[in-house]
């Protein structure tokens, strides 16, 4: 198996960084266009477990859009073959001094093109 | 793409099932041998941000091995095709009243069998 052969680590990268604008400006319909629409797919949030992609677009329609910049960190993203990645980020928000957050995604590709199928984010007392 | 092809979510589980033993009895061999023995390998764990191989083996090395016992809640295991697959599952545990952690693994095939290579664990207070 091909670890981060570099085409398909480059298109991820787009991809991640495309979902890290449609992030930190709140854009809903580009963040719902990422997650794979499936009762499969599963994001844990900092304080919600969503289960299957109706649930994921329920929370971002609803989310408050105040106080999403934050500054990404040892940002790593490894491909394993030419159909799935792992995209890992520390991220520090101004309002939350102390804290580090992880957000953690495994992205499959399908016919549609690279969608994430699982993310974990969680915030933590900085243990650095 | 085939989504949770019976033959390959067994398989799946089956290596699940082993880990989550290797966890509650602290087998430290066990558990070192389901991770990637790679730099690429991940584990944001409960207080810590663990990169590669050697990294996660350290941490198992020196945790202790008192209070892993855990009850596991609302356990997914989703294949995508025949070479990754998603297991997410929440865990408490009877020392942490009021909390629920979150355990996800991407695990991908190799030509050695199903490894994690990526994984992320965190605690949060019961939204339920």
């Amino acid at each position: 198996m091909i670890v981060d052969d570099p085409a398909t680590k480059a298109e991820v990268e787009a991809a991640f960084a495309a979902y890290e604008r449609a992030l930190v400006t709140n854009d809903v319909a580009a963040l719902d266009g990422f997650f794979l629409p499936s009762e499969t797919a599963i994001r844990y949030g900092v304080a919600e477990n969503l289960y299957g992609y109706e649930a994921i677009k329920a929370f971002r329609a609803a989310r408050s859009p105040a106080g999403l910049a934050r500054e990404l960190e040892k940002t790593c993203i490894v491909t394993y073959g030419r159909d799935v990645a792992i995209a890992a980020t520390l991220f520090r928000r101004d309002g939350a001094p102390g804290k580090v957050g992880r957000q953690m995604q495994t992205w499959v590709r399908f016919p549609e093109g690279w969608r994430i199928v699982a993310a974990h984010v969680s915030v933590i007392d900085d243990p650095a």
